[in-house]
């Protein structure tokens, strides 16, 4: 089950040029391509007549053509020509949906397009700002239902288990953990007091000695996650804390897109506030994330395995709070979507 | 759903030596193989006892034996010796099915073997001619419908699109078609005036200048084409049209043999009135007409998936009148075939 | 369907050791791996939490440890740490497996833990004896159902075509089988009097001219074989003969382990009378055995794909009597286990 009126990431921007690629959002193909004036048309992949893709025709100035007998659609999928004497049947168009571009991203909308607003799409207050550094960003196919990524991004307990060597150490095993339900989604933090920096931090940090360490781990509906890691001179953080100028703070976004039920792309990029034009800096960040999300993924597609075939019950515990929340609010709110979409229909 | 009282091709008669094959017709497993006096065999390929393929055992004589246990059966699918002190109990048999060569094809029979008739297999009519020349001949598995190739073999329109650089030129996209309904099938045709020849045929014909171009386009029941193309000096064509000796002539063969209801393997030739004995322009053209089938193969795999899983209705346009005819005649063929099934059984 | 209430291999015994492995059973996917006592310890390869396979953790200490949150489990499948304040909910335990260790095999129960005894494992009086050889043993997997490799364990009919090179001669085709069933599974066998020994034995038979040949075929419940083969010299074989210090005795032990009901894994070692130290001769004879087992896989792979999607009825033959008997009495056997499972539920 799938949030329809809501943004998701089709692809990054870089990815998109003037040929005709396939992508697979919520389980529906949708021809995909940048037009003669830059901007990304996307279009139900299948051409109404005989279900040939139109990813399998081609170009015609800012028109598709399908590859089997030329109906030809505009860039808002209106059908515009067809063989058999000219005539146009009222049923041959595919569906267009919208497009907005932003922070390298194409975003694409997946509902009633009437309701489709750019203003929507999630805020990243620093992304221009050239006091924070940006790593390129990434993406990578996860064989698991998009929610088990939003379960593990909900989740700051498993760090000290998936990634042992990277963002664990020993608080992060058991500190307790405070939720927080908001607007627009989940929140799920902690502060850990006085501890030495985990090793993927440690080679970035900007001070010596011992921090105080935020876990910021909020999901916003649809599956859109922003991490917050905070590491501050031990006795400059927690609640009350004052912070100073040797604090560091990364922003980790990922965006999760459900391909289908069982498999998902997963987009990110993470905005650091030191050393913003070190390009070495970005180069190493990105690589240690990749291999980083790499232990997610191995753990998620087996556990999408084991809950898909589970042959005993599964039991949840305290620090699964701040999922089981995300996830109840999404469904109900699916679950009135839907009731608007059939009152609608009727 | 397949019509079953007809001959489809098994193989190409070069294909079965004296040795154990199967293959796979209507979705019926079968054991074919040429026994000492030259003829085809062609038995259900599962032993009654514990359904072993025949093709794994061993030929004995004339007879096949079982590779489990030793069950021995003779030509006319009889079990001739069990294990067990030797009585062969009565059920010990497997269903033969009749078989025919003719054309270089083996021919089989998939319906009630009483009615078999091999005068009911496709009449060639120039096939022995001196003056025809023949390519020879070729196979390919397509993984669709057997029903999407007869399509496409009534559907002189997809040349214009899909074999852009062999058989189509300006014209294929949009003369109308004329469909005839004949007592074993569906004609799709047309004429093409004064026209220029398109590259395939450029390279062929004998004469200089444009020419009057048929796409005669014929499906028999229950997967047979006769594709033919005319070429003729331009004003010697058309509908009443005299043409003349440089007429060029070419009678594409193509025979739907379908191995389930998901995949097909796809046997052609061609004949033509030019250069008969001409064996550089036969395999010529015998590696043009591959490319181009290649083409087909690529788009009707795409809409066997596409139709299959479609999520939007598929629209009907006026160039399909011939593919729905051949269609809605052969389904009812099918239901009457079935019905008398019912009623021979009741 | 399967019995629950027996043992099955699970491995053999140096396949195990201190690093994790998941092994599945009657479909049932289990954590093994050796503790530092050296015992085996076998658990549901799943933890209760998220279904991560415990096989994907690791061992601390006796314990182990799920990879995604740390739940410790100590060998008895009792969770003994859980994150979240170290609350460890009720039902935060793994299911764990009787285990037994015998003949260099690791032994599994799969039904009733309370009723598990290590002495209902197959007796195997001559494999301590300093007189009796034994090749070292060997597996592979098969992708067929276990109740195959039984039938074809109480079939000494198909040597005749299976193994036509190795175990068989002229005799093997018809002599008449004996069927008899015992307390704990079926024997069938025969005496073949004053025949050529077959060529795989022909090499290891130590006297000269033709024989007198047993085939013990024997399965027990709930899929365990004996094949013993004797061979000796023609006159002192057969129901009443004396044998003498010249016969040879080969008892061949096969294990057939349900992996699903599509999937089996086949363990088996032979022990032999002669040459008992004799390690080229353990080597050479482990060689063919395995490439006789081969052709079986080969057979039995098409049967299990003939009879699941047979079109026509199958027959049974009087060679089938042993292994009807023992298939019927094993269902008997499970349908009471399952009403007794029953029972005890309500």
């Amino acid at each position: 089950m799938f949030l329809k009126n809501a943004w998701y990431v089709a692809a990054w921007s870089h990815e998109i040029d003037a040929s005709l690629k396939q992508v697979v959002v919520l389980g529906e193909k949708i021809c995909v391509f940048r037009n003669s004036q830059g901007e990304v048309i996307a279009l139900e992949d299948a051409c109404p007549h005989r279900k040939l893709p139109l990813s399998k025709g081609r170009i015609k100035g800012d028109n598709v053509e399908c590859g089997y007998h030329g109906l030809t659609f505009d860039c808002a999928g209106q059908c515009v020509w067809a063989p058999g004497g000219g005539r146009i049947p009222s049923a041959a168009k595919v569906r267009p949906y919208p497009i907005h571009e932003k922070y390298g991203l194409v975003w694409i909308w997946m509902g009633n397009a009437a309701i489709a607003d750019a203003d929507d799409i999630i805020d990243i207050p620093n992304f221009d700002s050239p006091d924070w550094g940006i790593n390129s960003g990434d993406a990578m196919e996860l064989a698991c239902n998009y929610l088990l990524m939003c379960d593990n991004l909900l989740d700051p307990t498993h760090v000290a288990w998936v990634h042992e060597g990277s963002f664990a150490q020993a608080a992060t095993k058991d500190t307790p953990l405070k939720v927080t339900r908001t607007d627009n989604g989940v929140i799920v933090h902690r502060w850990m007091m006085n501890v030495e920096p985990a090793p993927f931090y440690k080679k970035i940090v900007e001070f010596e000695g011992n921090c105080d360490r935020l876990q910021h781990y909020e999901v916003r509906y649809p599956a859109h996650a922003l991490i917050r890691a905070v590491f501050t001179p031990a006795g400059t953080g927690g609640p009350d804390g004052t912070l100073d100028e040797r604090t560091f703070v990364m922003d980790s976004y990922n965006f999760m897109t459900p391909v289908n039920e069982r498999e998902t792309r997963y987009y990110w990029f993470q905005l650091r506030n030191v050393r913003p034009q070190d390009a070495e800096l970005s180069k190493m960040m990105a690589h240690d994330v990749r291999n980083a999300f790499s232990e997610d993924k191995a753990v998620l597609e087996e556990v999408q395995v084991g809950m898909t075939h589970k042959t005993s019950p599964h039991i949840d515990l305290s620090i699964d709070a701040g999922q089981l929340r995300f996830r109840r609010q999404l469904e109900a709110m699916i679950a009135e979507e839907q009731m608007v979409d059939e009152k609608m229909r009727a």
